[in-house]
């Protein structure tokens, strides 16, 4: 009967930067948007990095937007010849792209109209049709058009974006999560767990590996939408784990 | 003359796991793996995070390998129910998966004839045709398959594995760049940065802004395969740099 309120609601991050792909700046936003969407009952299912070249922009902003309820990109918004990311959103959604009155008027009222260079107008550039997003660290709004939210690369930016279109995404049934840390390396607990997500077919029960000291340790992560549900494998996954030690 | 020496080599990353996704475990491998492979001269040009779930690596694995010289994947090949990684390769390329007899000696020495227990076994089942990968930590072996290499997603254990596989890879022309910090808004340079990079078309110019103390500065990045060519560029930045703090 709840279905549509159930029905989980998707989504991928499009990463794009050279600098991200050459290891010289190290991506903080990956994590960022995983836990905030994760809060929110969104299911982040993909993620892409690509470079600043408008095919590869294209291709993966075309395969992602088909293929998840939202899509969230970061970078290539800017002043500058590199940030190409507008134009390659119109061209992924094949409408113009100009000058946005609205953009303008933003920046003109940050940066005064005799100090909007057009290397600052640059960033006024918006897709047709699209919606803006806006960004209180440093007024230059991402945008929002279809199901794709465009947003800057610059980490405390981003997040600021995410704050401001939030309250616009529709959330899904929260994924609940409990945690389970063994002092055991994880082949021994192998057998038993594969057993339990047998047993427990709505859950989703994940084994990570862990070394502490040069020893191997083991969290185990049972998820479910249903609490009931997820405390039942998780008290199979705590009785698995204190017989195991128990054995040793 | 020298074209097959300076023909770039490609490469993708093919991160596998819910735990990145969900935000629970933050990735240390892409930076890893991007800083790796631009020292070796390989150019990383596409990451992709995709959840444990078979269809999902299975085309994720097929586009990348087709599209790049070299794939890498972290995750996945542990002994759990949810490690679907070494299985999700055969299917990928179409090859039988069974216990191999190399892995299973390996995992014999280590853990001891009457300690290899089914789930440990399960960490030798690696693809027909496929060539391992050494784990100097924890023994249970990658393997390289076509153009693809399977490591752990255990930072410890994923570089152990690079290491060990590096000196089969053919590395290209190796990627030079040239690093220079501007106090100003990238805005600022824009201009000048556009028409820099027209005049020097051999070279990427990247241009990223850093927020310091809620200053916005830029750091501008020089690439080039050549040195001359990406001095040539690099002294060109740096006096639009100087010009442009004159006029402040």
């Amino acid at each position: 009967m709840e279905d549509t309120v159930s029905q989980p609601v998707t989504a991928a991050l499009l990463v794009i930067g050279d600098e991200i792909l050459s290891g010289r700046t190290k991506d903080k936003n990956i994590g960022f948007v995983a836990d905030y969407l994760t809060a929110l009952g969104i299911d982040l299912l993909e993620v892409r990095v690509v470079p600043d070249i408008e095919e590869r922009i294209v291709e993966a902003v075309n395969a992602l937007r088909a293929a998840y309820t939202y899509v969230f990109t970061s970078g290539g918004i800017g002043p500058t010849h590199d940030d190409i990311t507008a134009d390659s959103m119109a061209k992924a959604f094949g409408v113009t792209i100009d000058v946005d009155p609205r953009a303008r008027a933003i920046l003109e009222a940050h940066y005064g109209p005799d100090q909007l260079t057009t290397a600052r107008l640059r960033m006024a550039r918006i897709p047709a049709g699209a919606d803006l997003i806006e960004n209180k660290v440093s007024k230059a709004p991402g945008f929002r058009i279809g199901n794709v939210h465009v947003m800057a690369g610059v980490p405390s930016i981003m997040q600021a974006m995410m704050d401001a279109l939030a309250p616009t995404l529709k959330t899904g049934r929260k994924m609940l999560s409990q945690a389970l840390d063994a002092d055991l390396p994880e082949s021994r607990l192998a057998e038993r767990l594969a057993q339990i997500q047998k047993d427990h077919p709505d859950t989703m029960i994940g084994s990570y590996p862990r070394t502490n000291d040069g020893r191997f340790t083991t969290q185990i992560v049972v998820r479910s939408r249903d609490q009931h549900t997820l405390d039942a494998a998780a008290d199979a996954v705590a009785t698995a784990i204190r017989e195991t030690l128990a054995t040793l």
